[in-house]
């Protein structure tokens, strides 16, 4: 690389391992603070963004940029390209956002969290109108401070997914919907719907200890190194850090068994990704995610295509069984496997199952785009939500706790990061496809506890690439077709198909 | 307060905010870090301490300070004198040491650390004697840096414990020698001893979910408040943090009980301290600790005069046995009081009880006096140890790693700190005999579970008085008289001159 390149390296990287601190310092207030040190630790994490901002826009790295894009980035290798395309995209967030701006931002994203949080409390949707308009607002100046104030649903879309744009989703979208939505409607209809709900019910009394050994030696198996890992326990899942340091959280309830477990593969997916992007160029485009689409396919890929199949639960199952026996000695293998599938349609996109959490998605896009193109006013909100949720889901929330009031997203002004996780299921079901069709052996390695194969086939094709290709193209590069939503309806038929009897 | 010292405040507060969270990731270091996350966390701590020592060198603390410090500080209030005092100790600190030798001196710390460890494990203190021989070369010239470089090893003293001399810890340690060696002699010579050991080896098998959650109960009864702390696990226990977020370790073994107990009751003597620094003020002079003396008094304080009394455990005792009442049915009352202050020389400072335990420090002060005087050369220290651990200990060491091999402090250059160890527990003495006599009942208070008054007592004497006074200073204040050593005496006699039929 020429020095100029190496220069911009150090200087990016620096300000990522200081965002990394800010990183710790949240896991670590979800996870270890104390309730009393709140203030404190939102005194040290104001301290700590000034700096990471500091860093993050040091003119020294504009003044590189200039010179590394000087005649088209002519003379750049294609990694090269990838490092100043993503500090390009990093310094620009960082300067362009006036000071005053970036403040106001942050005073109405900690209001907005405060109002929905009492809005859901208070089922009072009116109260919450003025901080939507704001938020929505707030959300076009900084897409026009970005050069992208003629599209600031699109800007909103690639932030979260470079190179994402409202009229890709729409069109998968649109031909998922199409399809989705019949196959829920027969799996709704099907008695086998009432009999995993039952078989569920019996699953009780898992002592936390037990359930802790056995996810813990699951997501070990699977390929999450503790060496460079760990999970704890924190309110809601997720996953934080990257590189060495990969932290994922859960939550045990002894009556629901699968509920740990299969979060934890999922933040596995999440974990795996970030264990696997090229260490030495963390937070450089070729060690960072390539968006939370491709994120979000990684922890679909492991909880849905591998977790909740039969192959993987051949082998596990016995372990299971040993470790719970008399918790599980009145449930049979069939029943285990209709209980990890089971699908109901709900009215909370948190609770839903993996078919029907798409649709909950489709609805939040259709929404966010009707708000943004100005179609759909914030006061209609709850009865758009209503007609698209009967539409949809085939359900009516009852009140707006129910319905536009359950996410928090749009109190913190995420608007358009809904779709990735629906993109998630699709992107996990064509990489999944693909590497059936590269190992036509795959399901029978998970039978023996084998994951290596796939794993390592991911590390490859999408964990090393880092940042180099937006979601769309890493998709075309690895399966050879464009990003479409039949290998997903493709998978979903064949799974719950045959356990449904459709 | 003028508007200068209200600007300093902020800067200062500032770097110390910063610096709380450098001290954050050394927490979670030693109790989460991943094993393979050790590079990563280096290179984190290395951009952190980079940014801290940005914001602690700010040359407008400099201008502040040249303008408050005019005129002797005329027409400042005591307190804002205190604030100035160590906003200029700090800052000192962190500009008058070039870049270089701060570099330096890091890297050697990392090599000292490593190249003690070797040379432990393989007994050879052959090899480390150029390591120490660099470590006090770099000590007179970052004493010298500092305008101190006629009396480095003051120099030292004072960076522990503000305003501390050698010649005033001579003398207290002179006096408490003549005293103690003897003492340890008729102890040591008493038949209880050997049955004191034996009551130590009935204590086994203790649950360590039944010892945490002892522990817990009895710190938190004490005084420790969890909704701005937490204990957790860690190699060796320790107390981090302050203001809101204190965070104490320990470590369980089901065959020594008492360990994880009496240790936790010493972090929370640390973490009490503070919990009860003014909160507004943290990190400027009356929002820090007085100094390691201090610090150490306070921990001592709850470990010994507390938690070894009877009255303490007439209160404990009845749930300890309660929770534990197979592991405890063989013990009486008074075995479990001989259990606990059972005093028995060891070559090992760790190991060392509490009375002993000065033995070791006034040994390892002698001879850093030595080893800074120029009296006594590196490469005679094994011998000058064998001769002091023979007189003072009354043991000799069968080789270097259980003599001056043992500690790692000076690996890392930190000579002048064992001292603190010992003068915390001369103050812990002092403080108790005030107040006990401004408090006849306070270990009737104790024998009824309440340690309000004592508390209170300290919170307001001195954790409220933040860095104030030098460790001299606050014990004049609190008890009227001059530290010294007559009361740690009095009290080492009156507890184990009755136990041990002296």
């Amino acid at each position: 690389m020429n020095s100029a390149t190496t220069e911009l390296i150090a200087l990016v990287k620096r300000a990522d391992t200081l965002a990394n601190i800010a990183g710790l310092l949240g896991w670590d207030e979800q996870v270890n603070l104390p309730p009393g040190a709140a203030e404190q630790r939102g005194a040290q994490m104001a301290a700590l963004a000034a700096v990471v901002h500091t860093a993050s826009s040091e003119p020294r790295i504009g003044a590189l940029l200039a010179q590394l894009e000087q005649n088209g980035a002519a003379g750049l290798t294609d990694d090269e390209r990838t490092i100043v395309r993503q500090a390009r995209r990093d310094y620009d967030v960082a300067t362009k956002l006036p000071a005053a701006f970036v403040e106001e931002k942050a005073t109405q994203d900690s209001r907005g969290y405060h109002a929905w949080a009492r809005a859901r409390a208070d089922n009072d949707f009116a109260s919450y109108i003025p901080v939507l308009e704001k938020n929505l607002e707030l959300v076009r100046r900084e897409a026009a401070y970005l050069g992208k104030g003629d599209a600031p649903y699109d800007y909103m879309l690639d932030k979260h997914d470079p190179g994402l744009t409202a009229a890709a989703v729409d069109r998968l979208f649109g031909e998922l919907k199409r399809e989705l939505v019949p196959l829920v409607r027969q799996i709704t209809a099907s008695p086998v719907t009432a009999r995993a709900r039952t078989v569920g019910e019996k699953l009780r009394g898992f002592p936390i200890d037990g359930q802790r050994a056995f996810l813990r030696e699951v997501t070990g198996r699977i390929g999450f190194d503790y060496n460079r890992g760990r999970i704890d326990v924190s309110l809601h899942p997720f996953c934080s850090g990257t590189g060495s340091d990969v932290r994922m959280t859960t939550r045990y309830k002894e009556d629901q068994p699968l509920d740990a477990l299969l979060s934890s593969i999922h933040e596995t997916g999440h974990g795996l990704y970030e264990q696997g992007l090229p260490a030495d160029l963390l937070g450089t485009g070729l060690g960072i995610n390539a968006g939370m689409a491709v994120h979000e396919s990684q922890s679909r890929l492991w909880e849905n295509q591998v977790a909740r199949s039969r192959p993987f639960w051949r082998f596990f199952e016995p372990r299971w069984r040993e470790l719970f026996p008399a918790q599980t000695a009145g449930v049979s293998s069939d029943e285990l496997y209709l209980a990890i599938n089971a699908v109901e349609p709900t009215l909370i996109r948190v609770d839903a199952d993996e078919v029907t959490y798409n649709l909950h998605i489709i609805l939040r896009f259709e929404i966010e785009k009707q708000l943004f193109s100005g179609e759909l006013a914030v006061r209609d909100l709850p009865a758009a939500w209503l007609r698209a949720s009967r539409e949809l889901v085939g359900l009516e929330p009852a009140n707006d706790r129910e319905g536009v009031l359950q996410d928090v997203h749009w109190s913190g002004g995420a608007f358009g990061y809904f779709p990735s996780y629906c993109l998630g299921n699709m992107i996990a079901a064509q990489l999944w496809y693909r590497a059936l069709a590269l190992r036509p052996d795959l399901e029978a390695d998970f039978a023996r506890g084998d994951f290596s194969w796939l794993l390592e086939w991911l590390r490859e094709n999408v964990h090393r690439q880092g940042r180099r290709f937006s979601a769309l193209e890493l998709v075309r590069r690895v399966t050879g077709e464009e990003l479409s939503p039949r290998p997903l309806v493709r998978y979903l038929r064949e799974r719950y198909g045959s356990l449904y009897g459709l």
